[in-house]
């Protein structure tokens, strides 16, 4: 019985509400010696006051040392085991753009390729053609026609764009065309079990309908499939914590992942700001709310640490509107880090802080990496941070008699 | 997937250099009320100022209160989980005395023992016979020939020596000789499998034989065999971590246990300085170093406080000199405690430093089991170590997109 089993065995209902309050890729690293990180540097006055009144802990993503990519480190945060429960490369791609996969899709990340007069490829990602070149030919494709199985089409990103199957029948376990180098032909589409078989067969007829359409394109003319993948079998908030959850965010990646475990997404927010107006209206329809803010990942993606602090000091402003809001636990942290000083995600943990009248507070004083250390909720893995909130909220029984 | 298989899935390749430097035994304890450990009382002002600039954490050799001997807790530094890969005691007694075990091998752990006139065990270690009078004793079973296979046998300590069998179609399922008591006769080899039975046969025909040489000996007139084994199969670090890994040691059993993992044992130092050199010369060849320090866990053993503190100022003096070198990730621990309090292994935790320029600083201002307790790397078992040590070397991928 892993912890998600046990945790579902034992959640009850009660009227509690819980927040989970993320700043995408919140942790982060000094530039200096002796410094601050982001977190630290910046003016976080009531995330500090939140801090003393609560816990506080060091969060482990996936397990130490492991950087998690946005679809692991947000199943982790949702207390999904991110080892057991995988999404496939292509319905991330197609979450990402905020394609709802239903039970009945494949979904494949495609890259469009420049090939050679032989047929072997040139260029695996057609010259990083630009996306106002490459989405109208990605809808070019949209007239492919295969009897029997709706075809989707999606531009992406310059070269990158998602090819859905919709119809009975159909599964993931299709081998990606990609061979990973130049001066070969792409490979075929082969189904890597018998119940991929028709999959693998549509997939080949895509291509070939394809290569005719894109024949003459002086960069894109050839395709590779990659990632093939249907909707992961999570079971939902309200299965496994009884939760009515809503969803606010306002990038597509975060609304599709948290579609994916059942939460509704709630609102059309644009902003941080926009998010909490959003949660202020929903507040009285749902248990649960994940509130998800995507400005401190990117500016720390950019290296600009000082502009992830201005960042974390935007999250930090909105907190009193959530306070206002009387949750029951109010659950601060992120999904990984995104150090400026590394431009990327990284391993390193995140910090949390926990405040729940049923809360044990800490010596903590302050919101900040290395305060989390000596948090009373310890070192733990984000698959513990639900058991944990549930546990605040009242929502979880007695293990055993 | 275990963390071992998932880092195997992340790990790439780049010009980086990890140094793990061995402290055998290193973690300890008082031996007054509110005094320091044996670390804690060394002055080691370089593995301080290490504490300062990098991260520490307090590492849980197998899991809480489990203490390991050499073999599980070398496995679990290099990142093989200790529950899962056992090195049989044939195997760990061959490669204490520097017997390098090979894939036809089966490597069997013996006692010489004094026997009744009517076959039965007066003394199970044949009164602890002194190895001047036993490794002739042990030499002269060489003498003992069976028809397809090689046997080896190599004296080692007292009433202890090795046999090996070596040949095609041999396996290590065999049950032990030694009844672990006295007045009953040894035990007959028997096959616990059946792909183990012509190893048990030649055991059989081995002893015959040696009863014969034996015969007449005023204590060693008969032997008994224990932990019938072939060489593990651990996946090497190359496959694993995509490394090339040297052992730098100066005692057979860890060199030993380094090449069970694929590590090339580098030079033949017979002390620390002696390793260090070994060190610089080989620094170009390889991209990890596992340098190892005997004598912590020596004097521990002996229940030598004052000594135990001399080696470890002796091993922090070194530090300079590893440091010069430049690597990009340097970790220094021990591979369990051994308090001179106990005067041998303990389950106790063991402090960690991990230097890096990607790595995140705490609070600590020095090395020691105190201080390693409010570590940013928070407790942890040795399992993660690699993994911590090669993200911190930028050699890990994401997980997931």
């Amino acid at each position: 019985m892993d912890i998600q089993e046990l945790v579902r065995s034992l959640q009850g209902k009660n009227s509690s509400k819980i927040v989970l309050l993320i700043a995408d890729g919140l942790g982060g690293l000094p530039i200096e010696p002796g410094g601050p990180t982001e977190l630290e540097a910046a003016k976080t006055p009531n995330l500090d006051r939140l801090a003393k009144m609560g816990v506080l802990g060091s969060m482990i993503p996936i397990k130490p040392g492991i950087t998690p990519g946005s679809g692991p480190g947000h199943l982790g945060l949702f207390g999904y085991d991110p080892l057991k429960y995988v999404i496939g490369r292509g319905v991330l791609e197609a979450t990402g753009i905020g394609f709802e996969i239903g039970p009945r899709d494949v979904a494949i990340r495609c890259n469009f390729a420049t090939l050679n007069p032989d047929g072997t490829i040139e260029d695996r990602r057609a010259g990083r053609i630009p996306t106002k070149e490459s989405a109208p030919l990605a809808i070019k494709l949209r007239q492919v026609r295969i009897p029997g199985v709706e075809i989707l089409v999606e531009p992406v990103e310059e070269h990158r764009f998602a090819v859905i199957f919709r119809g009975e029948g159909l599964a993931g376990n299709v081998g990606d065309t990609d061979p990973q180098k130049t001066g070969v032909p792409p490979l075929e589409p082969v189904a890597t079990e018998p119940g991929s078989r028709r999959t693998a067969e549509i997939a080949r007829e895509f291509l070939a309908q394809a290569a005719k359409i894109l024949a003459g394109q002086p960069k894109a003319n050839g395709l590779t499939m990659r990632g093939f993948s249907v909707k992961p079998a999570l079971p939902s908030y309200e299965e496994v914590y009884g939760l009515k959850a809503a969803a606010i965010a306002a990038y597509p990646m975060y609304k599709g992942l948290a579609r994916l475990v059942g939460m509704e997404i709630v609102g059309q927010p644009k902003s941080l700001d926009e998010e909490i107006d959003v949660l202020e209206k929903a507040w009285g329809d749902y248990d649960f709310f994940f509130v998800h803010f995507k400005y401190t990942d990117s500016r720390g993606e950019d290296g600009n640490f000082a502009e992830k602090v201005k960042m974390i000091e935007k999250f930090d402003s909105i907190v009193p509107r959530v306070e206002a809001l009387k949750p029951t636990v109010l659950v601060v942290t992120g999904d990984h880090s995104t150090p400026a000083a590394l431009a990327s995600h990284s391993w390193h943990p995140v910090p949390v802080l926990l405040w729940a009248a049923t809360c044990r507070p800490d010596a903590c004083q302050t919101f900040g990496e290395t305060e989390a250390i000596r948090g009373g909720l310890g070192h733990f893995e984000a698959v513990y941070l639900m058991p944990l909130a549930l546990a605040h909220a009242g929502r979880l029984g007695k293990f055993g008699a």
